[in-house]
């Protein structure tokens, strides 16, 4: 019989969780230390209930933790992991210690806080958490004027978008000369477009270098465009690993803080990670990168319980985490706005000579009503012909079809099979062409030239 | 200097042309020879075009014959194609000889019109071409009341509904059990309810013997279930290739009369064939099929004219077409229906061991405002677990997410290969798990039962 405690309620740690009590005769223990009050809940969905399109909380919520306990989990909420003695094999926490046999490190992602004057006031929120939305949305009930956004990730987008919805006046800083920094300058100049046209103030190319507080809050944003107003400010930079617990047990760290785990999620002797805090391999360049998403946290999460149960049992594990390709989506000022794979510089950084193409179509037949244009970038590597990068920016139908790109691209594709791919087609959904194929036949003119 | 002649001047004969007037250099001479008025329309659209939602035939052309001409192609309309005769490389038209050094053949698909008394009346209509969807809008603005379509066919369902759009009643005639007979019965039921639901009378199991006629007009349809009145028939029973002339030359002939060509779309010495009249490769089974889409004729006529091109200039053809995997999508009564790859029985018959499974999923996370339901079956094949097809249905958002499957089953992915693709996720867009993905789950829980 073994104990497997898991750090971590949320995406990774309850579905490992879940999934060894599922696989695991029950003589072994399955212990789930969170934190906070929430599990299994979608942080992705937080900007839409900040905005007002989901109700509450609760709906965010897949399984409670009275549901994964009836399940036969030992869920134990408001209870923080503080150290890891990994020679005691056991997590102490601030109500003592827990003795683990194997254990899952699922402590997710935290958000940047960059080390500027006045950071720590009152009213500067990141957003990652169920806790970190309701903080938000209690500072709108208090009648505030300004938002600021500090940076224009996904999430800053998201929840610039939400806070005008709730009649807030929106601003977001962005030091690039285009927002959302994964994506292409050509395809951001269509979000920084759609974003000014829903009332979105823009600053492009500022930067932030502190906040004015009075009373300990936080009273505007200084930037190189000058001090902006701010009763709100959310951070928009990005996250990190939330990984010091692995960092003072001696695991190694990779990019931006993140654990490094093997095929298997194995951190070290007996320890294995899962989710926004782990690093991930990009399947395209081979290179090693952060990406915290639910998508990768529950597969993570399926993959770790598979490793822990096949090493309990002494089977041979069945999963491996074959890595990613940065595959994202949002749908922002009645956009959808969708990427897969490298962009034009982590192409190059990864040795690849990108060609770049971009290709103008629609999202049904140019002659059904509803036709709405299209922009999709590609990027394919010029000597092997190889798809690189997808980068999609349109009306409703857009986004989503960056899918079968994300396919075509793990599986290798070159341009010309992409051209050939027997894809979808009616006049209700898209042209003869598919809006990828366009593109990739746009990418091969270059490359035939 | 070349004569090139292309019979046919819709998508695969006109796409045949325009490239090759791009590829060859102006000494070589490109003739299309076109029986109708029409040129490089969408007969897809035709459906959308008697129900109203396009106003105008004209804005189903995406090229017309006056606009060819100005691309320097010698387009002449009106110009029916009697013989080939091989041995003198000419083509007999009833306006005279037109000799030719190399031969396109794409003269399309016609509707399957079976052998039963009455089948000549006049309002018994197939619907293939501009010409067919004109006199099925003549016959709606004769104020007819009833249109019964003989069997269920994209087209006929398409058409069912244009009528029903038109105020007329129309009612199906199937003799399977569920309609549309490429999907399986599990999701064909799903479109059984959605006809009924939109008004259209549906009846399955149903045989149709013949047709009652009086003064030479369709006045009913004779079926296993009475005599069903109608002032107007659609036929819905799929089609073959308009190939008499291939035959009459002595060209080899498969699956519904469609010409076998190479993967050049070669079809004998100095003749090649592309579009609706070809046969194509099942990429999954490797086994020959008929599959009259516009997508395969577009890119069958970019190859036609790569090889033709090539031929003349003493170079190696570029392209080559790799074969379909029987995609389609529609959107049929407020549903959106596709596939892609095999159906069981296909599966079977081709020498697989199918599992298959459906799942139940939703087009955007299930706290969302709009969440509908989607169904997803999958078929994978047992011993090597390899991802055989899929099917969709459900309302909007759904139908497209075929693409990636179609990607998936071309590049030889294994449903566990499925399950772990990084696809795009965010609320507005599905849940955590694509639907794709939810059903790939469900096979491998049969698979590892």
């Amino acid at each position: 019989m073994a104990r497997i405690v898991v750090i971590g309620g949320d995406a990774a740690g309850a579905t490992a969780a879940a999934n060894l009590r599922r696989r695991l005769p029950d003589e072994h223990e399955v212990i789930v230390l969170e934190r906070g009050q929430w599990t299994s809940y979608s942080a992705c969905g937080i900007p839409y209930w900040v905005g007002g399109e989901v109700r509450s909380a609760l709906e965010l919520v897949a399984r409670s933790p009275q549901e994964h306990r009836e399940n036969g989990i030992d869920l134990r909420t408001g209870v923080e992991a503080t150290a890891i003695d990994r020679d005691r094999k056991v997590v102490v926490t601030d109500q003592g210690d827990v003795a683990y046999d194997r254990l899952v490190i699922a402590t997710g992602a935290e958000p940047v806080r960059p080390d500027l004057p006045g950071i720590t006031a009152d009213g500067i929120l990141g957003v990652q958490s169920i806790d970190d939305g309701q903080q938000v949305l209690d500072a709108i009930h208090t009648d505030p004027r300004h938002v600021v956004v500090v940076g224009s990730g996904y999430i800053g987008l998201e929840m610039a978008e939400a806070c005008v919805n709730r009649g807030l006046d929106a601003t977001v800083v962005e030091r690039s000369e285009t927002p959302l920094r994964v994506i292409e300058p050509q395809i951001g100049e269509h979000v920084a477009d759609a974003m000014r046209a829903r009332g979105i103030e823009l600053l492009t190319s500022t930067t932030t270098s502190g906040f004015t507080v009075s009373d300990g809050k936080v009273t505007g944003v200084e930037t190189s465009a000058g001090t902006l107003p701010a009763d709100l400010v959310i951070l928009g930079l990005g996250v990190t690993g939330r990984s010091s617990l692995a960092r003072d047990a001696g695991l190694a760290l990779g990019v931006k803080d993140s654990i490094v785990v093997d095929q298997h999620m194995r951190a070290g002797d007996d320890i294995w990670a899962a989710g926004d805090v782990v690093q991930c391999t990009d399947r395209i360049s081979g290179l090693p990168v952060h990406a915290a998403l639910g998508t990768h946290a529950n597969k993570q999460g399926m993959v770790v319980a598979d490793a822990i149960a096949a090493d309990l049992l002494g089977e041979q594990p069945r999963l491996s985490f074959p890595g990613i390709v940065r595959t994202a989506i949002t749908r922002f000022c009645a956009l959808e706005i969708s990427r897969t794979g490298l962009g034009g510089q982590t192409a190059r950084d990864a040795g690849f000579d990108p060609v770049v193409a971009t290709a103008e179509t629609t999202n049904v037949a140019g002659y059904m009503p509803g036709a709405a244009p299209m922009t999709v970038l590609m990027i394919a590597d010029r000597p092997s012909r190889r798809l690189l990068g997808v980068q999609i920016v349109g009306a409703e139908d857009a986004g989503l079809r960056i899918d079968a790109a994300a396919t075509a691209l793990t599986a290798g594709m070159r341009v010309d099979d992409v051209v050939m791919l027997d894809l979808a087609y009616a006049p209700p959904f898209g042209s003869v062409w598919s809006p990828v194929q366009v593109a990739a036949r746009a990418v091969i003119k270059q490359l035939d030239r």
